[in-house]
């Protein structure tokens, strides 16, 4: 007994954090025993013995003992004293730390999908939600409706009438954790509908169709070429019931869907009974002219509109919208689940305030302005120092599209990665049943931060062909 | 042609938002298409002569009408001016309110499962959110680890090391957006494991028990008594391969977990390879002494732990956190997905500095010291009112369950509802395997205002036999 009690106490050092010189105790005790200082089995000192050594009351150290038996560390039988439990043993060695998750990042980025987080509007995103936490009711803290706060609704609707021409009613907005989430919803909701196919772009983002298929979905394409996804081909799919499109800003190609194309989505949605699901991730972005209105518009009934704050704000708050036809929406609702799989409500409101204060416009015109110039200047690197590729997809969004010469694609992004340039090729967009098309590199110019855009720039152009 | 613009001429009100005359005009334009004002077919005046009309230059009215016909709107062909389009009709009369979908609060309500919302303190989280926000990293705004922050996670581990014995270490903690969140992970995680059942206790929370049967998982019961789950019957559950248990304050009995059950439960996770998942919903309240340390604290390996911040501060911020065994990591992040389903980051760098500078012990303590004060209160007045009735499970959490004669329940519950008071039934909470069990309430007093509760505990003594 004195001896193991004695290795124990040489290594004790009691630091009473939080709840007093009992928990400390209990801390230094459980610890004992998780690092094996303690082995099972092992009596330790008697609640007076300890408490002398400590410089504590008794109860102190009857206390934590107490605590210990109950918690399951200790075990206490008349007669044979306080020891460490059996079942304390096995839990073995500390585990060995797991290396971190995060891949280190590369010097500087071009990659595709992000905005300039560095142009996070943080003083004003601050002063919106002190403004909207502090008016808030009560209930807005508590379990709430999976739809969204009403607040951010109301806005949007006003908003997106005004800036998108979407056809926009509070009761038809439902609020998501980012764009993902509500095409997750909408693919649940489809399968249910007994919908077996939903058509794609032929160029597109491999997780959203990946995000269908989940829902049991076939995602056949749609192919993509100069006026944007060829619609007037939704008619020969026979097993198709809905189509996911990005019509202001075919992505990645940049393209505007024209307005034959645009027609014949919405008559076919009419005729054949189907929907469509309108991806508008980027929209605000055009730069020259105005943005080209939201699809939606067109028939609200069928045209299910997708928005986003991830572009336009940041990723970081995982918040996206969809506009739904009202036979939607109480299903939609439902496929997200009860108050527990709401949205958080802090950065709704917040949202909701920025908003409505203007700060949201202000901020988007800036970063419009900012993207615009960066465009400019790619643009103009590029014509200086490959004058022969060509560069699409540039009159909106956050990216471009240099188109390379056959063969070039994987030994420009090997030489990318060598200089510490994240590049995503072209082809990684391409649709599986998609016919081979052009190489080239998908350029996310707004990625960068202010300070980090000329440096990307320059690699870019060291790197190319 | 004249008649139509007429018509239309007559009710159009410009009013110029946002974008200027071209963005007003279009969307009045727009809506007339849309209300039927302006039918499919009808050709518009030239630009020249609107333009003259509305005293504003040529171009204006040119532009707009070049991008309602780029949006599908309009159609211009030559020689036959710009008409409305035929695909713009069909959309139907302005589809009628979708009526809300938020029922009417109930002028009281004791329903278990929320803190006091009121209690949020938002000038506290405001001034942590100011100082987060101010000095995160511009990354933390883009599209992260789906982990969650390392800040929050490093704080956490100390937090939960200290408060709760939980052995934590940041790389084993994954953040959720609320604890079905994190329980849906795991149901998945499980199931890929080939587990066929999740052991849960006979009276819980029914959404809990359908998730994990949604993730493909059986889910026979432990039956509960005063003990807490008969952990001792895991043994022979032999298609068994997980518990989810609450031995903290068994849910809704509020008896915690007796020591030999921990110890049970840990035995049979060891030697059988299974799993316990701890849900630690309101470890934070215990009112009669320190709160008892988290099971995983015996085998980090064994057992995941699960905690919240909807009891101890909010259900609207929607974070939860797991602590995995070291083995479950990857595969638990790789369930919740890529950086597009990350939780969103400014309620966890929130989060982590208000727990960091404090705050948050600051909180549990003042809402402990608050719903003890409610609890004895409830105990005094129950006693008066009704003191052959049993109250139980008073030691701990934001809830108490008061046993009722048999054949009283129902018409409890029903006498509150016409008095306005939500309350739920013990019988509510029952596994449909359970044996049959006691009549009873099961009491949020957590949930109320400070302002409301004594009107509630007023409603609740008025109601009862």
């Amino acid at each position: 007994m004195t001896d193991s009690w004695a290795a124990f106490g040489a290594d004790l050092h009691i630091e009473p954090v939080g709840g007093g010189l009992r928990s400390g105790l209990m801390n230094a005790l459980r610890e004992a025993v998780r690092t094996g200082r303690l082995t099972p089995g092992t009596r330790l000192p008697s609640s007076r013995t300890l408490a002398a050594d400590l410089g504590v009351a008794r109860n102190t150290v009857a206390d934590a003992y107490a605590e210990l038996v109950a918690e399951g560390w200790l075990t206490a039988r008349q007669g044979s004293g306080t020891r460490v439990a059996r079942r304390a043993d096995a839990a073995g060695p500390k585990p060995r730390r797991t290396p971190s998750r995060v891949r280190p990042r590369p010097a500087h980025s071009l990659m595709p999908g992000s905005p300039d987080v560095s142009a996070f509007p943080r003083a004003e995103w601050l002063k919106a939600s002190r403004r909207a936490l502090t008016a808030a009711p009560d209930l807005a803290f508590g379990y709430d409706d999976p739809q969204g706060r009403v607040e951010l609704r109301t806005v949007l609707a006003g908003y997106l009438a005004r800036a998108r021409g979407v056809h926009a009613d509070p009761e038809r907005i439902v609020i998501c954790s980012g764009f993902v989430h509500g095409l997750t919803l909408m693919g649940k909701v489809l399968a249910r509908r007994g919908v077996r196919e939903a058509a794609v772009e032929s160029s597109g983002l491999d997780i959203h169709w990946d995000l269908l298929g989940k829902a049991g979905l076939g995602t056949p394409c749609l192919p993509v070429d100069g006026l944007g996804a060829r619609t007037g081909e939704l008619g020969g799919m026979h097993r198709v019931g809905a189509a996911l499109l990005t019509p202001a800003h075919q992505f990645p190609t940049g393209v505007p869907l024209h307005p034959d194309r645009r027609a014949a989505a919405v008559d076919w949605a009419r005729s054949s009974g189907g929907l469509i699901l309108e991806d508008d991730y980027d929209g605000e972005f055009r730069y020259d002219r105005q943005p080209v209105g939201a699809l939606q518009g067109l028939d609200p009934e069928r045209v299910v509109y997708m928005g986003t704050a991830s572009k336009s704000l940041a990723p970081g708050l995982r918040l996206a919208w969809m506009v739904l036809p009202e036979h939607l929406v109480a299903e939609v609702c439902e496929a997200k689940g009860g108050p527990e799989w709401m949205t958080g409500t802090t950065d709704q409101l917040t949202l909701a305030e920025f908003i409505a204060s203007g700060a949201y416009d202000r901020h988007v015109r800036a970063m419009r302005l900012r993207y615009r110039r960066r465009r400019d200047q790619l643009v103009a690197a590029l014509a200086e120092r490959t004058p022969d590729f060509r560069v699409s997809g540039i009159a909106a969004g956050l990216h471009a599209v240099l188109e390379l010469p056959e063969g070039t694609e994987t030994s420009v992004v090997q030489a990318a990665t060598w200089q510490g340039l994240a590049l995503e090729r072209l082809s990684r967009f391409r649709h599986q049943d998609a016919e081979p098309g052009r190489e080239g590199l998908v350029i996310g110019y707004g990625t960068p931060s202010e300070s980090g855009w000329a440096g990307a720039l320059d690699a870019l152009c060291r790197v190319l062909p």
